[in-house]
């Protein structure tokens, strides 16, 4: 193991480690600690996401962030997803094409050397829909962690680009993006809309709100006029400032619904998100007659793909 | 007329100006000097849009733009549209609800006096589309100047908030609008598409890429989905940098001219624009069938509406 890890002392062993799981994505680092059984052990978050690493000072941050989870005598294998395998990443690993499943990502993923041990960044997958490419980085090691290994089941990964995958047997069959986060944070933040929801508290959920949005987006195709009525809305006094946010938020997830819904067909469904955002799309599923959603938290999600990939490699070996 | 206005000399009297068109919206002030027969004498144009206007300075604004068009003897009348007449501008007029027309507009006007003389302000236009409120400041004018007196067309304005109107017999019927021009901003300068055509060339018309976007916009009604293909298309090189724009711009306006064609029926169309985006509109149009596309310049057909207006209400003295 190269030198400048801070390594703990043996008697500060952290016991029943089996992989160090990272899930390295544009602007979060998530550690997890995980033992045999793929429970996590501890995990720690910091907001050092690819997009704040300098220099391609990518073994620093990780280093700054887990390197006493390693001992003198043990070095704990580092099991890495997400974007830092990207072009803008540590190192770049190729997507894995449609139909991937776990042992196509153990196949093809690549060692790297870390100040911390040896280290294995999963790649992602890549997929051809109506000629254009699709891609995912991360997602497919929480599609391992969420998916089961027999059946048909949709997956959705919501988020800055929310994935909409089919899942046959464990195995990624196809799948969609949609730029929803990205897009609302847009209209947020710098549009004629966001100006009207400056004070707005996104603290106090309006489900009203959020469901008439979600009725608008589900039921009128025509998304860049269907936007506009959150600011005519505003305007008018129609939806209180502080419920506007919710409002655009329904709006953007009932578009993204209404397609996928129309492209994947009505399988069971898993979401998987942080609490607040999977509680807001199973709403939105259910408005869209879907009543079979499976909701699973993308933190576990992340640790327990990684889990199942390290497993899967040592029974490849 | 209150003091202040840098008159012009009696021997440099402006001959011929019938009335002083104002189209003042929010990035832009346009001033028209106009003769008794609705030609355009001579025309200014300031950065001095409303959102540039300090403390309610408009008064100020208007006066280093067109004092001297004013002379000491014969104070010419102003008429200005556009959002001046919002609750950000100057004095702000109700909307005129739908269907309205011209003389609706001159009925609903507001007088102010003005540091270079008598001014009347335009309202805007608004109407229910599915329970939705939609309006319109400026349009109303641009759609006076250049729709037909009889029979029924559909009036495209296109730009930041583009407005598709039905008009009939000089009335505006109903309209619809789009955040076309608004979403492209904010992509193109602060999404992750953005950044892959940070070193486009705006100037290097790409038709091809154009009409690649516009198939797709047309085709596809996943507009989140699809705007995402912009992103990997550019990733995979599979559209050059330069390029991209373009295709952005044809996923756009090929989305708005899909859901728009659905609403409005296909009347022979006007295309209210600027002689570039103009072009841009009548290929796509072209793309999805429509083929009675006239072209209007969005300058000639503001002073072509405020003079129209302005003659109106001589008449209705």
């Amino acid at each position: 193991m190269p030198g400048g890890c801070r390594k703990g002392k043996d008697n500060n062993v952290k016991p029943g480690t089996a992989v160090i799981g990272i899930d390295w994505g544009t602007s979060q680092l998530r550690a997890f600690r995980i033992d045999a059984h793929g429970q996590i052990l501890e995990s720690r978050e910091s907001a050092q996401g690819i997009a704040a690493i300098r220099d391609g000072q990518f073994d620093q941050a990780l280093r700054a962030l887990i390197a006493d989870w390693q001992t003198e005598s043990r070095s704990i294998s580092i099991l890495l997803c997400g974007m830092i395998g990207s072009r803008q990443g540590w190192h770049e690993i190729p997507y894995s094409a449609c139909p991937a499943n776990a042992r196509d990502l153990v196949q093809n993923w690549k060692r790297i050397d870390t100040g911390c041990g040896t280290g294995h960044i999963v790649g992602g997958v890549s997929c051809m829909t109506d000629e254009m490419p699709d891609i995912m980085r991360g997602e497919e090691t929480l599609i391992v962690g969420a998916a089961a290994q027999s059946g048909t089941q949709l997956v959705i990964a919501p988020g800055t680009h929310s994935k909409w995958a089919v899942v046959h047997d464990g195995r990624i069959a196809s799948f969609r993006t949609y730029m929803t986060g990205e897009v609302y944070d847009l209209l947020r933040k710098h549009s004629s809309l966001g100006w009207l929801m400056r004070n707005a508290d996104d603290s106090a959920e309006d489900d009203d709100a959020f469901r008439l949005g979600v009725r608008k987006g589900l039921g009128d195709p025509d998304l860049l006029h269907v936007l506009f009525g959150a600011r005519t809305r505003g305007i008018f006094e129609n939806i209180a400032p502080a419920a506007l946010a919710f409002y655009l938020s329904g709006i953007l997830i009932g578009s993204e619904i209404s397609g996928g819904l129309r492209h994947s067909g009505k399988n069971p469904v898993i979401v998987i998100a942080a609490q607040k955002l999977g509680r807001l799309y199973e709403i939105a599923l259910n408005m869209a007659h879907v009543s079979d959603v499976a909701l699973v938290d993308a933190r576990e999600a992340a640790a327990r793909g990684l889990w199942r990939l390290w497993k899967l490699h040592g029974e490849m070996m």
